[in-house]
């Protein structure tokens, strides 16, 4: 029950030998999810030495190449690799014309199930559920329909205060599901035994958030508080604010301003363009507004435990 | 006035770490062309510090992923590095709808004219053509539609032997160009002047050949015979002549047999099986048969000049 996030690549828009576009491999409650997927990410996957084999869920925030060129490359090679089980994709309506079209013109049809879940909503919604994990989209704001993603651990069953509850009698075994459930108990009297009495509250939930990319976007907030980590792309500094606004990305201080507002636990800064040199840059602009920021860098991993 | 090969990728199936799929940079009678395109190539351009400006033509042997998923970022790479110069691309039938509904759905069309040359002839054509050199195609036997390449310097002009043709006062220097042509001269007495009496052999032309993916394919011999320099894959080896033969491959002996029956001066190997670990294999195998045998490695550079 933790959440564990590695960075495979963090720089935006042309790949080059030591700067990768976006891709993330998440682990959360013993979930894996793939998010982004760049050209290169099936060679990074192989560097990090994350098992294939783990990856089921494939979310695509939008259809810039950055984000999705190496999504045919990856697919093709769990083919070369025999693999059996099903790949989800989740991503912007489009995704499934480019990849079957490229994939029939190779005449390279992948024989595992490949199932496509196209996105076009421009509201919230929850896109991915099972009993550890639920998956929301986060609308964003770019030049194109973008989605960032919150991996949101399940509401975990309230714990029993047995030692309570034998104080009830009437309470029987049968009753316990609806008091993990959160539900209070009405006596044959009439009297109600409120839950919060008979049970202890449950293990905290753990929350990751990946916002790329996107303007500066106060729309997200209400999606994205508390969440216990925020990727949140940070294109520029302030230094080029308009150019930012007019091509729908980041500042480093937007994107701490984000976090602050949201009161997110930690943030994760990342996207840069490659005209800086200096990554610090975007750490220390940042932390002016959001102390608990820190900077992806190729390999890193982050791992959080419940509170 | 001089063939130079620079090798980007040479390993079959998918990219790894130290191990990149096809592509290749050539330079000859200084025209430049990028033959196929693996995922990455962009990157391992500028690793080798070649220009993106001089790539204008691109040559894509076969739709197979690990020759052509690095095109649709080197196209957009372009469109962000505000190229203004047109592109051609030369490709099988498909690929215009392939790269177009990526750049449509992303909304990023590209501002530079890009030309596309879809290819679906089964016979050799010449599908390239100015004053400097030729391209042909050269049908292959593979599980899709697949053309090799042959680049060749055009015909040079024959040298004037000044000497010789002085000993004629009625030629004159606007039948220059008809000499240099290889006419012979019809002097007023009907006579006939040789045109080897009256001029030199021009300098010897520079050809190469790119032969992936194939089987073991006699019909290309015409095509190839006495090319400068041969690449010919060889995805295995004769240990897996049986897998070779059923996915439409060739073993490093039967690329030899082709070099040697063909009578090429050179034979370049590649597009490794990663299932080898030592790639001398291929070269031993290879120079069983023909001894004029090279390996190809990521970062190689060949360089011909004309004898």
């Amino acid at each position: 029950m933790s959440l564990k996030l590695t960075i495979l690549g963090c720089h935006s828009a042309t790949p080059r030998t030591f700067a990768h576009p976006s891709s993330q491999f998440l682990e959360i409650n013993n979930r894996f999810f793939l998010i982004d997927c760049g050209e290169g990410t099936q060679t990074l996957l192989r560097k990090h030495k994350i098992k294939f084999s783990k990856i089921k869920h494939i979310f695509i925030s939008h259809l810039h190449g950055d984000h999705y060129f190496g999504l045919i490359g990856l697919i093709s090679t769990f083919g070369l690799l025999n693999r059996q089980t099903e790949i989800h994709i989740f991503a912007p309506k489009g995704i499934e014309k480019i990849i079957t079209l490229q994939l029939k013109l190779s005449k390279s049809w992948v024989k595992y199930p490949l199932i496509f879940h196209e996105l076009d909503s421009k509201k919230s919604e929850s896109i991915f559920e099972d009993d550890k994990v639920e998956v929301f989209t986060i609308p964003l704001k770019h030049r194109i329909y973008t989605n960032g993603f919150l991996f949101k651990e399940k509401t975990k069953e309230r714990n029993l205060n047995i030692m309570e509850i034998n104080k009830y009698p009437e309470i029987e075994i049968c009753d316990y599901q609806n008091l993990k459930n959160g539900k209070d108990f009405t006596l044959k009297n009439g009297k109600i035994v409120k839950n919060e009495k008979i049970t202890f509250d449950p293990p905290s939930i753990l929350q990751y958030a990946y916002c790329s990319d996107t303007a500066y976007f106060e729309n997200i907030i209400p999606l994205i508080e508390n969440v216990d980590l925020l990727y949140h792309e940070s294109t520029f500094l302030e230094d080029k604010k308009d150019l930012a606004k007019s091509t729908k990305h980041s500042t480093a201080k937007e994107a701490a301003t984000i976090a602050q507002k949201s009161k997110v636990k930690k943030l994760l800064l990342g996207h840069y363009s490659s005209r800086y040199k200096d990554e610090n840059l975007f750490l220390k602009e940042a932390q002016t507004v959001f102390s608990n920021t820190e900077l992806s860098y190729e390999g890193k991993t982050i791992e959080i435990l419940p509170a």
